[in-house]
């Protein structure tokens, strides 16, 4: 099998004609797209409907191309959008295909190409979500998807995309009237901690910590704890969690090759060079226009830290009323990925809670050989 | 002479003690202060009161320290500041004093050691504000703080800061009350204006522009126009034009040296190498810890791009209702010359009409030499 | 004929659920439904994909009932939303069907029962959005839509919902590619240049102004001209006018009347006394469940005064960086309004220009027949 | 004694002229002030600067007129801010002043006129903020404010402004670098606890609720313990806790009077008719130019119903990831009181936690006498 990767530009949340055109061209075979991970123009807070929008569109348009129904396609295909283009970001989505593998590529000799693997979990029910048991749920989930694409060693993996439930005002309500407490009546504290369920499911299934380790009150509290690869976002829009594993495997072909580095801090621009240099392109400082070329996708998890400083400096961004935390660490992560690749289509997330090194986070870059390999 | 530099860091837009302890431990004397530049918590816009706040507060402790009341410290020492520490930005603020120089310390064969001059112009009146009549008198007022600074070649000039009265909606019914029409009824357009005029009046003196090309009808539209070392910023809380010549002159002694360059988009990293390298220092892809002790002050003026995109992709800052567009850039931008330089102290200016290209801006670093020069 | 309405709540702005219950269980007759009205949750901005979400999803459902395509339908039932539910604002959609007369109904010696009709112009150009020959173009809707309602006479006109489409930066951007020029590059100015067409041409249809006093110029310059009856809304997510009359009329039957006032500033508290006393119902100071239970539709335009004024007071909506004062007006006026209602489902759109009083606005409320009429 | 009311405007919150010219013709006694209360325009939230800058302002304008630095009136005049004036609401202080009585004016037969007493508490520790220790701590002070006023019966109390000490990022991190923790890290989190123990202190020393019943546990939790008199506002710039006591008292003289209601949520504008109506001032619906004349202060506490909804329907206050939920509740709630009024010089205070009934708040008016009384 071979991973194609293909990433698109957007002209807002309801426009998915970049895909549509590849599809109707014959470029993509729109019964071989098998995920989707992409950045929206919302403001990645409880009440971004950019996300859910761009679903329902994506899911309309496939269904015009295939004999499934939108709700069908939304069970098949995880979509797993960030809302919030801060600064330099610019809203785009990647589309995974799983194909039959071509001839020989350049990869074979070098550990492996580029494997994907899915697996949805039952839905998560209010009460549980942004507890351990969600953790663990996740963590069965992740392993499947490791299952489908064949991925043994956890160290072979270098992604694991993850969309969890969250808990709005309304969702509280009901479980309260029915005895139930969610983990927190405050939408933006709960969905950190599903984003925090969803992190340690994943360090759990890549044996990043140990099971003993992950109980109710280390979510969101015992930040040692974190996973390396994860990359966490929460949603309205969806009751189960859907998990999206990427790695290296000899068993694949095709031209990609993913590499991901932890982020210590906002500033860690090194761990963006570092993760280039695994795939052998070098900025200095900026990728240059042929190394941008092989560039198939960039993830950065990222977070406000929580002290209050950015190594020595004090930051303003969780005493700010006005641009919640989230939208301030994303437009600065961004703008510095961003400069480094030279270009804004960079997945940017933030609420990192266990993603990465606490203040920190994480990136992974997707990118084909050289021309000539 | 030589000009002494202080990078300093406030806990709050009202908290100055950081100087206070300087003057109080004979470090810093007073009476030598000559300038102020800092960056603010507030959100940069007309309601930033942050900028007013802090100003208030240091001419306050000035004046415990020498004999003159905070108005006359005000009418004489330029505090120039901008709003929004967006991102990994750290709310600062980098004093510049005049002093007698030391013995050689090293910077004589390499052109000179940083320079400082000042000026003041008469108040601006509203109906003038963003006009090409403003841009004139910051242009003579440009060429007063080169005669202050005795640098007599523009070239030698690195950076030039300035702060320029705008326009509240209540300033704008005043003047119309009185028959004179404002630039504009909006006050964030106003204020656009302001800046532009201030540039204009920069690049004129330093001989960016020709005298001609500089007209009502050019401001704000004719964006071929700049200065690569303009900066201008806004605020309610002044009436006149503040101006802050910064170059490096064979006349002057001292550690330091200034140097800069223009920055093409907001995702130019090349620029911030540039200067960076001018100065001896080298970002590998970030400052080690010795050469990040050397840095005195970052100064950054940027913009979002007018036709919404940055590169080839399409950004939303112009389009975002909830965030203002020169939050956005600063947060960006913030974030790639911080990553760079490893510290969130940088001094990020949105606003940067005609401050370099367009779409762009610019950046000046000011360093002191080598440990061992 | 006779028209029938349907106050509807929404969970969120891709939930039409409530309508989808009232098709399948007989109560509306999804083939009978001529237009739709409503706030969704977003910004109200330019970047407020709400409304494009929540009428995608509508015209999806409503094409599961009728035999026709979501465009089909999008083309033939005017969806008209405002986005921004600040405050106690609810987000909700009022459904507007025309049926058959029944019986007598006790409206028939009033002077009539509400009267509905419906108009979509041809596409407005991007250069033609905004000024006076767009203005043109939306009076000759608004006399096709009287036409269509049967009311000859504007007096028993009492209120014209208009959508008129906006420019973004990328459709300016494409216009000037083209050599042509849009009225401004300022999204939100140029939608409040769109929302100003709309209302002229209203006031032109409605003999609320003279052909004459209609040019390029008085757009958003000569506030003495406008209309008492005109809401106008504006999104990326339309090319054409759509235009919504309602008014009285003895040919109509069925319970519902409808009744507006100007509104003449943010304080208006009388106006939306009077528009409920026309109606026969008394808020003393809010009206009770009875009466409460009477309300079918209530739609408000207001505006921050731009004199930085309401009454003698200083405001500060114009003035605030971090909160759109669009944001800012809706919240206040939709507070009094609500409060005299006693219901947050309250249609509160800003951007009231030439929509009513400067610096105020109209209410516009539509009442069913108290039980023993 | 009698007590003065003077409620009085500013351009921005470093504006004091207008009771500096009130000092300087004589018309206040500037030794005579005991207290202020203001709104200024800043975002209500950790990071408004607004209210220090205006108190700077204010206590070095006093300290021109009095023998006293600013720190020292500081310490003696609680000066009480709330931050955030959205929508209709209007920047302006209520000044306070004891005078000895004039002779007979009126109020002699109806209860009493306008008393005020105050009383500063000892700082409360970061540790303490917002638990029990906390509203002890308050509900003392309240009764040493009650004592200083004369003010022996809680039911002559009408209105106790609070203002208490709150926890930003720095202060958490140096508690908990001292090995103490703080109520909570999230600085808006721990601002609510902080108006908790703020409002449970007066409802304790107004016999409004059990000592026993005031635990850690009750703060933010046990909503159904309240105070109807209780205001408090919580801000960076203060250490101890200030306390000022309105009621009415035969004791006094003056022309002043004060009355107050609960309100039951967002949408009780009742509760304004009635407070007026203790005052003899009818509002149908709005007041009139010589009842408006009489108003000497509003004052409201207002919440964002927790439950998500106003009575029946949904609001979208507490999901909005873009407007902070007290900024949107201020707007609408101000915006209905200022209708009522006519004016939008409202003191509406967010924050209500235990102030009030919960999801609502409550009214107090200052009004003097009418004419002829």
């Amino acid at each position: 099998m071979q991973t194609q990767v293909h990433l698109l530009t957007m002209a807002h949340p309801g426009d998915v004609s970049a895909l549509d055109a590849l599809i109707n061209s014959g470029a993509v075979d729109a019964g071989r797209i098998v995920a989707v991970i992409g950045k929206t123009e919302g403001n990645g807070g409880v009440n971004d409907f950019t996300r859910g929008y761009f679903t329902q569109s994506l899911m309309q348009m496939l269904s015009g191309h295939l004999q499934a129904s939108p709700a069908e396609l939304a069970a098949r295909i995880p979509c797993i959008l960030s809302g919030g283009t801060e600064g330099v970001l610019s809203p785009h989505y990647v589309v995974f295909c799983r194909a039959p593998a071509q001839a020989a590529n350049g990869n074979e000799g070098k550990g492996g190409a580029l494997a994907i693997g899915l697996a949805f979990s039952a839905p998560t029910a209010v009460e549980q979500i942004g507890r351990a048991s969600h953790a663990h749920q996740v963590a069965r989930a992740v392993r499947a998807a490791m299952d489908d694409a064949g991925l043994d060693d956890p160290a072979d993996v270098h992604f694991v995309q993850i969309k969890t439930p969250c808990i709005t005002v309304a969702r509280a309500e009901q479980a309260r009237a029915c005895g139930l407490e969610p983990v927190s009546g405050d939408p933006n504290k709960a969905m950190a901690h599903a984003r925090a369920a969803g992190a340690l499911g994943v360090a759990l299934a890549l044996g990043e910590i140990d099971e003993a380790a992950l109980t109710d009150a280390a979510l969101l509290s015992d930040m040692a704890l974190y996973s390396e690869r994860a990359s966490v976002s929460s949603g309205v829009e969806i009751s189960c969690n859907e998990v999206i594993v990427l790695g290296n495997s000899p068993r694949w072909r095709g031209p990609y090759r993913i590499a991901h580095r932890p982020m210590r801090d906002a500033l860690d621009i090194g761990a963006v060079a570092g993760a280039l240099s695994d795939l052998g392109l070098a900025a200095s400082p900026q990728l240059g226009q042929d190394a941008l070329g092989r560039i198939a996708g960039v993830f950065v998890k990222c977070e406000p830290q929580r002290n209050g400083r950015v190594r020595a400096s004090r930051h303003t961004m969780l005493d700010d009323t006005d641009i919640n935390a989230q939208r301030h660490i994303r437009g600065a992560v961004g703008g510095m990925v961003a400069g480094v690749i030279g270009d804004g289509r960079i997945f940017v997330s933030g609420g990192a809670e266990h993603q990465g090194p606490d203040g920190g986070g994480l990136i992974a870059v997707i990118a084909s050989g050289a021309q000539d390999a």
